[in-house]
This record gives C-alpha cells, sequence and structure tokens, in this order.
C-alpha cells in the first residue's frame, strides 16, 4: 500500500503545480525578484518525469505580459503552462453563452478581445485597483440589477495584498460589496475555486491524488488544492505565517522553507 | 383592555415619529417635492397633543442644511426634532472616547466639528457616494487593518437609493466591503438600529408602546421601530412597493396612502 503521507507520497506524483508570486518571486517595484533557487528548482522539476503547470490568481496582466516578466526574473515559462483566472472566466462565458460587462484591470482586458461585450447579461470583477471608483462600482451595480438572472463572476476572491506603498483591497471586497447590494452570490473563478484546480488537472490528464500544489497561500493554494483531492505543500516565502502551522482549519500537507527545499524532497523520493 | 391592533390603538399613542424622505416628500432635483397634504398633516400634529419627532438616515447634509430644505418645502420643524445617524454617532464616540477617521459625504462633515480626529482610532462610514474611491476606501481600510481592536460604524446598512439619474449605491454596500477586508462587524447608527429609535423615546420620554412611527421604508422604518416595541405604519409613497405587503419577515401594523390619511386616521380615533 502507497504512503500517502508527505514526503512518502511523492513517489507516487505524476505532476506538479506552482503557484507564482510569492513562490517564484516576490512582488515589489518593477518585475519584483526572483527568490533565491526558484528559477533553478523550476528547471529541476522541468528535466524530471513529473509534468508541470503554474497556477496565478494574478488578474492585472494578461498572461502573455506576466510570463515575459518571469522569463525577465530567469524562469523558464511558457504561457501554454500558466493558468489563471481571466482565461478560465472566458472559456466559461463562452460555454455558457454569456457576454460580459467588465470591471478588471486595463492591463487583463486582451485576454477578453475575442469576447461579445455588447448588451451585456452578466458581470466579470477581477483586481480593478484605481478603477474600483464610485462610478464604475455603480455601473457594474446597474448591469446586474437590470438583469432578470443577475450573474456575477469575481476572478478570485482575497481580502487585500502588500505592496511597496502599503495593503490593497482585493477583488474580494468588491465582490462582498456587488453581493449585498444585489442580493446575489457571485460564482469565483480562480483559487481556490475546486473547478479551477480541476481545468489544470484535465490539462495535465492526472487524477487529483497524483498532483501537488506547491503554494505560499494556506487557504487559496493549500486548502483549495486539498479541497480537489490534490495534496498541498506550503512555503515559507511570500505570504507565510508561522501562524499559518496552527491554522484552524487548514493543515498543509508539508511545509518547507522554499521551492527549492521542496523539489529536493521531492526528486529525492522519487530517487533522482 | 386597550385594544392593541391599528388603527385602535392610535388612542393610547403619546408621540409620533415621523420619516422624512418618501413621507414628507420626494427626492428629485434641488430640494426635491413635498408629498400633496404633507405639510398640512404636519401641521395637525402639532397643534394635537401629541409629541412629534423626526427620524432619518440622512448623510449627505448636516441637520441644518436639511431642515432649511424641509422649511424650503413648506414645512415646520425644527432642527432640535431631527434625530440623524451623524449626531447620534458623534454620541456614541463621545461616549466612548473614540476618535473617527472619517469617510462621510463633505455635506454632513459639519456635524463632526467638534470630534477630536487625530490619530484616529475608529473608522466612519457614511453615504459618501464619489467619495468611495478606491483610493478613500483604501485608506479607511488601512487605518482598520492597523488597530488592535478595530471599530467601524456605519451611518445606516442601505443597499440602494434611487435618485434622477437612477439607482446609487448606498453605505450598506462599502459597509460589507470593508466588513469582509477586516473581518469584522460593523455597528450600525441609524435605523433600523434599535438604539438609535430608543434616542428618540427617551427624548420624548416615551415608552416604546406609546409611540408610532410612520415611515415608506418598510424593513428599516416600520420594521426597526417594531423591533424596538413601536407600533410601525407604512406609507404607500417614497420607496413603498405593493409587494411590502405581502413581506416575509416584516408586516406594517396599518398601510395607509399617505401621511395625510395617516393623520386623519389617528386623530379621528383620538376624537379630535
Amino acid at each position: 500500500m502507497a504512503d500517502t503521507s508527505w514526503p512518502d507520497c511523492a513517489k507516487s506524483f505524476r505532476g506538479v503545480v506552482l503557484d507564482m508570486c510569492g513562490v517564484l518571486y516576490e512582488s515589489g517595484e518593477g518585475d519584483g525578484v526572483a527568490i533565491p533557487g526558484a528559477a533553478e528548482a523550476v528547471r529541476r522539476l522541468r528535466a524530471s518525469d513529473l509534468q508541470l503547470r503554474f497556477c496565478t490568481n494574478e488578474t492585472q496582466a494578461s498572461r502573455e505580459e506576466f510570463v515575459a516578466k518571469l522569463r525577465r526574473l530567469g524562469f523558464e515559462i511558457s504561457v501554454s503552462e500558466v493558468f489563471s483566472p481571466a482565461p478560465a472566466a472566458v472559456s466559461v462565458l463562452r460555454g455558457r453563452g454569456l457576454r460580459p460587462h467588465l470591471l478588471v484591470y486595463d492591463g487583463v482586458l486582451p485576454e477578453f478581445d475575442g469576447v461579445d461585450k455588447t448588451n451585456p447579461n452578466c458581470v466579470v470583477i477581477g483586481d480593478a485597483a484605481e478603477k474600483f471608483s464610485y462610478q464604475n462600482l455603480n455601473e457594474a451595480f446597474r448591469v446586474l440589477i437590470g438583469l432578470d438572472k443577475p450573474v456575477l463572476f469575481s476572478l478570485g476572491q482575497g481580502r487585500y495584498y502588500k505592496e511597496t506603498d502599503g495593503l490593497k483591497l482585493d477583488v474580494g471586497v468588491y465582490m462582498k460589496a456587488l453581493e449585498y447590494a444585489c442580493d446575489l452570490e457571485a460564482e469565483v473563478i480562480g483559487k481556490p475555486s475546486p473547478m479551477f484546480f480541476q481545468s489544470v488537472l484535465t490539462d495535465m490528464g492526472l487524477q487529483p491524488h497524483e498532483a501537488l500544489m506547491i503554494g505560499d497561500d494556506l487557504v487559496n493554494d493549500v486548502g483549495g488544492a486539498q479541497h480537489c483531492g490534490m495534496k498541498g505543500v506550503q512555503v515559507r516565502t511570500g505570504k507565510y505565517r508561522p501562524s499559518d502551522e496552527r491554522h484552524p482549519t487548514v493543515t498543509a500537507d508539508g511545509t518547507v522553507d522554499d521551492l527549492a527545499q521542496a523539489v529536493d524532497v521531492i526528486l529525492n523520493q522519487r530517487g533522482h
């Protein structure tokens, strides 16, 4: 019988999914900085027999721009390996014949280029930052309240994040605002939605127990992946806090100092 | 034994509390317009042996400005008879030694003139409308998240209201946003908070069963007053909707066409 506890279960993995911000790099001015050893760790995973994907809740840039930034930081990554909420939303919109009113950051608009946005019958919000003006939020509200069956998609549900000039309100805050205004429940696209992790698994052709998620966000990365049946390991970089290791509801399958150490453990178990 | 059903219970009232917008006047361009018969109904109440107070969730103007508008519309009202959330908040702040960071409409700022706002240890939000920018909401959030015991006061908890150019998001929406961002529960000052109705009763020196609330908002006016032990009658003006008369949780003690009809019923019962 296979051992199901980390790191013994590492032998049975067929794929690894990496969160990006806080695992590969720390955000900051300009591109931010690569986390020491992370680029080499990605190269070692790529040289192994494991499949590799990247999974981010980034909604301020298109995947093309985002991947270009990661390449400048020294990572070997291609756009087709990156899963982010905007393209997932586009897929949902197409599947359900929905035409969105968009309240998103300008940088991510290109992801929605091919989508019919005339006469909108739903609203999509992302981390729009300064674009979350009273006027813009009111406009999104009026679209929703004018619909027979209002549908609101939120690209992630984060409360806030840290930038070099301080804490910033994230998309989840405005999701809650519109939920209350319209008395509805938003559909979250991105981590920790199980549907989002499932789309990565489907792309790899793997069952949940065959894949490992590595992230710095205990609830959205680790908890989200576990909820989907995957294993989840937390790194002590990015938004990791020591209190995460005694969280009331989410317990990581393992905790490691950084991505380099996680990859060491995985590849050693597999006899590389 | 006294009859406790409307309109028979009108005999036992010693005071009447009137909501303002939707009962005395309809909002609109400029001052809006007085509802036919409302100014005369106020005069008739004033000539009776009933005490009279006014209770509003208006937070875009000081009571002085607001009363001046009502006088221009033909109503005999003095500032000391008007209960609104901002002065109630000032009283709470003083009582608890709190220094607010304010995110409110400019027009209501004079109400907070005498309040110490240095080194804030709580946040007060009102219907700030266009002042609800991303930057301003973020600033309020940073004050809260930086406090050991964050305290958020919300002047009302409305979802939205109607202006001549369409629906507008109300303060409750931003209350929910900050509640989620900071993982806290706001303290609501204004209708339907029982504390707010109680302050009006205290001012009149009456017990709840001795007072009647007349409003157009079934949940905030009628339900709030009933929750406090008062009777509540709804008028079919302002934001009244026919569906209010089959509301799942709030049933008015009576429903009348307008304030004039309510005053007719009350004074007839009392033998005037």
